[in-house]
C-alpha cells in the first residue's frame, strides 16, 4: 500500500516545525507540491513558498534523496454557467493529477508527502483532494496527517497575548466572512485570508486588534492598537509591503472592548 | 535583565515538540512549574503532566542541568463575599508567587522558562500572569513566548480531518459557554474544557463529532459518527476512561449537518 503523510511545517518559520513533521520528512520518496494556478500566475509568491518548503527540507532531510514533483491545478472556468458542477468537475480533475503523480512517483510500498503550511486542518485543500481520491476507490492509499502550529497562533505569540479573554469563546474565519459573525461570537476573532482589511467595515473604533503580516519570516511585520487608532495604518502598511514584496500573507485578532 | 520564556510543547506527544521550543528550553536556568490546587487534589494528574513535561525536558535538554521549581497556587476562598475582589485578590497573590520565584531562582541576567500545554494562547493562564507581574512594575522582565500545537491540532490531525468546510468559520469555545454560541456561528465548533459533554444538550442528532481523548498519549481514544449514534457512547467511554485513570483531557469538534 503507498503512504501519503500530510505533513503541517508551521506558518514559515524554519524553527517551528515539530519533530514529528521532520521524522515524517524524512521518509518520504516523493513530495508532491500543489501549484495552485492562482500562485502560478504570481512568481514572488511561488518563489518564496516554495522556497521556504524546499530550505525546511534541504534542513532537515537527511541525505537530500527525496525529490520534489510539482503538480499543476488543472485549468478552471471561472465563470461557468452551472458554478457547482465546474466546482465539482474541477475537483474531480485535480483529483487524477494528484492520483497519477502519486502512482508515477512513488512505487508499490512508497511514501509520497505534502507539505502543508501551518496547520493541515485549517483553511488548507489538501485533506478535501485525499477526500476525493479516496471516494474514486482506485488507489489503496494510508494517510497520516501531522499537525503543524497554526499561523494564528504565531499571530499571538509575536504580540505574546492570548486568543481570549478569561472564559470566552474566539471565532475563526475568513475576510470574506467576517461580516456574517453574528453578535455574541465576534468578541474574539481571529481573520485568515483577508486582502480588503474587512475589519474596517465591522469592527468599532474602540475595538482592539493584533495585526501580523510575513509572520516568522525576515519580513515579519506587527502592528497593534485599537482600530479606530491604527486601522488605517494596518491598511497602508498592507499594502506597500504587499506592493514592494510582490505577495502578503497577513492575519488578525480583533477584539471588542466589552467582555462577552 | 531577567528573561522569562513561554514555551508551548504541544498536547502532549513529546514528538509534537518544536524545533524552536527546544531551542528555547535549552537555554533555561530553572523551570517554574506552576502547580494548581485543582490538580494537586488529584495526584494522577499531576503525576502525569509534570510527567510528560520533565520527560520532554529530560529528552531535549542537554546536561540535564536546568532545575523544575513547583510554585504552588496560593490559597483561594472558593465563596467570598465579593466575588470580583476575591478573584483580583487571588491574582495578585499568585503573580507574588511567581515574581518571588523569579527573583529567588535565576539571577539577575537569569532566564526561567514555563511550559506550556498545547498553545500559550489558548484557555491557559501563564500570559495572564505574566502581564499581572508586568502591571506591578517591580521585575525588570523580558518575555518570549514560542507558539505550539494546539489540542484542537492534534484532534483534527488524528482524525485526519479538516476543522473546516469550504469557507466556514470555526467557533472555539469551552463546555461552559458552548451553550452560548449564536445560530451563525456554530456551523464547527471546537469544545475543550468539558466535563459534561455538554454537546448532547445542544447539538442536533445528525450532527457530526469528532471527540480524542489524551490525544498523541499512549491512552489516546477516538469516536467519531453522528451525535444521534455515537454521543452516548462518548460520554459512556469518557466516564469509564476518567474513573480507570484517574483524570482526563478531552476535546472535540461539532459540525452542523448543513452548511452556513
Ligand atoms: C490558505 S490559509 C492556510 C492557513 C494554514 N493552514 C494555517 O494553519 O495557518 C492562508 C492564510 O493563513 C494566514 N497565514 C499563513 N501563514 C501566515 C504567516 N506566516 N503570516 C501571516 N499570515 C499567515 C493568512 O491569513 C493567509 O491568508
Ligand atoms: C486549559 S486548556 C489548555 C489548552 C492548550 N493551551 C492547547 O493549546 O491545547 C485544557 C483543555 O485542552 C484540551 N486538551 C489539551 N490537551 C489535550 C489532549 N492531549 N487530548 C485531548 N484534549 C486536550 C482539553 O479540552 C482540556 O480541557
Amino acid at each position: 500500500m503507498r503512504t501519503l503523510r500530510v505533513i503541517g511545517i508551521g506558518p514559515g518559520d524554519p524553527r517551528q516545525v515539530t519533530v514529528q513533521a521532520i521524522e515524517a520528512m524524512n521518509g518520504v520518496d516523493a513530495f508532491l507540491v500543489l501549484d495552485k494556478s492562482s500562485d502560478r500566475k504570481n512568481p514572488a509568491v511561488k518563489q518564496s513558498l516554495v522556497g521556504i518548503r524546499r530550505e525546511i527540507v534541504d534542513h532537515y532531510v537527511e541525505g537530500g534523496a527525496a525529490r520534489f514533483v510539482e503538480v499543476d491545478d488543472p485549468p478552471r472556468d471561472r465563470d461557468p454557467a452551472d458554478y457547482e458542477a465546474e466546482v465539482r468537475r474541477w475537483h474531480l480533475a485535480r483529483a487524477e493529477r494528484i492520483e497519477r503523480a502519486l502512482l508515477d512517483e512513488t512505487g508499490d510500498d512508497g511514501v509520497a508527502g505534502i507539505l502543508v503550511w501551518g496547520d493541515p486542518a485549517l483553511y488548507d485543500s489538501t485533506l478535501r483532494i485525499v477526500d476525493d481520491i479516496r471516494a474514486r476507490g482506485i488507489l489503496d492509499l494510508a494517510v497520516e496527517v501531522i499537525p503543524g502550529v497554526t499561523s494564528a497562533s504565531a499571530l499571538t505569540a509575536a504580540h505574546r497575548i492570548l486568543a481570549n479573554r478569561i472564559g470566552e469563546p474566539i471565532h475563526v474565519t475568513t475576510g470574506r466572512r467576517l461580516p456574517d459573525t453574528p453578535p455574541g461570537a465576534d468578541s474574539n476573532q481571529i481573520v485568515m485570508l483577508d486582502a480588503d482589511c474587512t475589519f474596517r467595515r465591522t469592527a468599532a473604533p474602540t475595538d482592539q486588534i493584533w495585526w501580523g503580516a510575513y509572520l516568522g519570516t525576515p519580513d515579519e511585520i506587527l502592528i497593534a492598537g485599537t482600530v479606530g487608532e491604527v486601522g488605517d495604518e494596518i491598511a497602508r502598511v498592507r499594502e506597500e509591503a504587499r506592493a514592494r514584496i510582490g505577495w502578503i500573507m497577513d492575519i488578525y485578532l480583533v477584539r471588542t472592548a466589552d467582555s462577552a
